[in-house]
């Protein structure tokens, strides 16, 4: 049996890693490679009803930490259902945003501290890691400026926060990929076009598998 | 100013700590104190929604660490809204279970351990720590042995776990109490009458709020 591969994708909103990623995983698909395709809740009613909460409109009563506290607690149900049981069954997993995002946007830009969300991700994880992180470089000003752009995306109570919490998300994102080195984190440069994103990222994959 | 007070009340289910609680309560306000009778979620709506997800009897798919979450989640939305408020103004806060409960049930009874979910609650609760917390002394056959005598009070999911569970959270008390001495804990002997049990800790009060 094959040794599943557990991929997550990161980077500032309107960076363009949820088009990529679904391209990539029909690549894959085509390949016979059996993988899955996933972001929190992903399918856990649990982690929904969690994920409810946090992007209620209403709740602008909201503590940081308890945001913080939320995600950890949706991310631990998503991986206990979804996600586990499908790296057991060999399964390629590409993740849309995992831990990374909550030390990003709650540890550094909401200014709780990297570490200390990190912790409580350990305990939510139970440690467990990616085995690789693709993080889709990209400024918040390109990336807000993408999706003022397209008419079709929800908007919600995260992408109301003004451009300096982006700017501090992305600061947030160099310093993480700088602190953990003990992790594998590959950069993509989002200013390419998708179709040389999705080449770059399946090679990448493919030498994974190959040699893992 | 007066400085405020914040004590907690801990104990297995059918201790019949809330009932003490409320008569204390009571014998405070005849006396012009300020106070404030609560627990979580305790009209923090936010704190509310979470803890409708973890009390749903549906959800029985639930993780026991995403349980450990979503309670510290609560714990800290109810901390930040109705307790610190409180606090600051002086009041003798009097909270019906804070984060021993979570120590005890999720940590020990549960089998996450206690110095884990000790720091997810440190990170909640942002080192909020009570300032005397009383832990009303009853085996778990005697509690369970006094709700079943009670017809009034509604069964919730946790109320539907096993005696062997009930076992284990009070020797989870045990352990915390033995554990953290930087800590004041006050042991109330849950065999008492309710009159002995409130003039008890009444008196403990009056002399933490006279030589506080």
């Amino acid at each position: 049996m094959n040794k599943g591969l557990f991929l997550t994708f990161e980077g500032c909103d309107g960076c363009g890693k949820t088009t990529v990623i679904k391209e990539v995983y029909e690549e894959l698909l085509k390949r016979n490679i059996s993988c899955l395709l996933t972001r929190e809740p992903g399918g856990s009613k649990i982690a929904e009803e969690i994920r409810n909460i946090i992007l209620d409109r209403k709740n602008t009563e909201m503590d940081i930490r308890t945001e913080a506290l939320l995600y950890a607690a949706s991310r631990r149900q998503h991986l206990i259902e979804i996600i586990l049981p499908a790296l057991k069954e060999g399964k390629i997993i590409l993740c849309d945003r995992y831990l990374d995002s909550s030390l990003a946007y709650q540890g550094y830009a909401r200014g709780i501290g990297i570490e200390e969300v990190y912790s409580i991700n350990l305990f939510a994880t139970d440690n467990q890691l990616p085995d690789v992180t693709f993080f889709f470089d990209l400024s918040a000003e390109e990336g807000l400026n993408r999706i003022s752009k397209n008419k079709n995306r929800e908007i919600n109570r995260l992408d109301l926060e003004k451009l300096d919490f982006h700017k501090k998300v992305y600061e947030g994102y160099k310093k993480i990929i700088d602190k953990y080195q003990n992790r594998t984190f590959k950069i993509i440069d989002a200013h390419k076009t998708i179709e040389e994103e999705k080449e770059e990222i399946l090679s990448i994959i493919l030498n994974l598998i190959n040699n893992g």
